[in-house]
């Protein structure tokens, strides 16, 4: 994923969009492997949109495709694929209906969102109309939550699926301090499955979730009971 | 910077630190340029890290630094500079005594967190005593916000300041389609500042936050009253 916004990096802005999709893409069985965050620089965004979409099956960016000066992702992503950027036919028809319904003007600024680079498909937006856009392997969306999220779920079952990852969270009421030992002699006997242990801190004390995932399910059921076994055992050996 | 950790990723964590440094590094005069996640592969955060300690002044990395098996920092980090591990004495007597007042068990596990590369110097951990680290211009810290935060705080007065971008938000009524254009030319027409535009969906419509940022506070100045200006022609003219 890349998100684009000088606000993501000056901190006015926090951002909602990577965590979202990180969640949607567990839940259709992707990976996702890297985030990067640039700012509105357009030959950033293309040197990074190059990097990403070569490297990995597919790309999704957010922000920057709104009516405004700053709103340089289309023309960011034009210059990474070598392509013109056009008024794309059916965004220009879809805007100028949904501004024409509501008695608005048309302005040149809002006429800015039909931009995408030549060839591009839609994405729809269910929220505020003005579509995103596909090319090849990248997916352009909106920055504003609401709308990267109406747009992410428009096409996410068109998506090529994996097997979903399955994963068991197991509280624990020690810290990792006590329980690191024998969980990395957990992980070492269970290759199936990948386990990872996240501290919680409330102020006074350190507990942990450990979440175990897998995309088979017997491995995933096999290491699940270690690790209660193990948490059960040490249980039984503080209290004693 | 780099934020670290498969449970960024998969989407069961929302990182909390990219926002907080963000807003760090403004207040303190420091532009953030980028920032990237990657997951728990120590190839993947060596060859990230080289990337973008060769390329800014300054990287910051959370996650990867507590005691268990997928605590895996301090070895990524140690192999992008070509360093051995070690224990740091003073790491590993401030965790003894931690430990031992406490009366709780110096587990190997708990050991690892004293584990950096050689050379490296301690960064203060005030909320769980397990410190982070800095090897050259890279500062690794832990991913638990509330540590994150402390250690952060412990560093920044010694990072060299810039001067810091003063900014200015002014909050807009109308959405981004119609101020886009004479924004535009007020962006244009200011080059020296940064106009931001920020839209807003509240469910219905579109308003704007207006941000103009500068390190010169007469451009600022210029800029701001441009924007209100603007603003002010738009309301009379709804109003004739």
């Amino acid at each position: 994923m890349l998100a684009i916004g000088d606000e993501l990096l000056s901190g006015r802005t926090k951002d909602k969009n990577i965590g979202h999709l990180a969640e949607v893409m567990t839940l259709a069985g992707i990976d996702l492997k890297e985030v990067r965050i640039v700012g509105d620089d357009p030959h950033m965004i293309a040197d990074t949109l190059n990097t990403l979409r070569r490297a990995y099956d597919l790309v999704f960016t957010s922000g920057g495709i709104g009516p405004t000066h700053d709103d340089i992702t289309a023309d960011a992503v034009a210059a990474a694929f070598g392509l013109p950027v056009i008024e794309h036919p059916e965004a220009l028809a879809r805007l100028e209906a949904h501004y024409a319904s509501r008695e608005m003007e048309f302005t040149p600024a809002r006429r800015r969102m039909t931009r995408t680079p030549q060839g591009a498909a839609l994405i729809d937006n269910k929220v505020s109309v003005a579509p995103g856009f596909r090319v090849d392997n990248v997916f352009v969306m909106a920055g504003v939550p609401s709308v990267f999220q109406a747009m992410l779920a428009s096409l996410v079952d068109q998506l090529p699926a994996g097997e979903p990852l399955k994963s068991r969270a197991i509280p624990c009421p020690f810290g990792e301090g006590d329980i690191g030992d024998p969980l990395s002699e957990i992980a070492k006997a269970n290759p199936g499955v990948v386990i990872g242990s996240y501290p919680k801190f409330d102020g006074t004390r350190y507990s942990t979730e450990i979440v175990i995932r897998s995309r088979d399910d017997a491995a995933l059921d096999t290491a699940a009971k270690a690790v209660e076994a193990m948490l059960a055992g040490i249980e039984n050996r503080r209290q004693a």
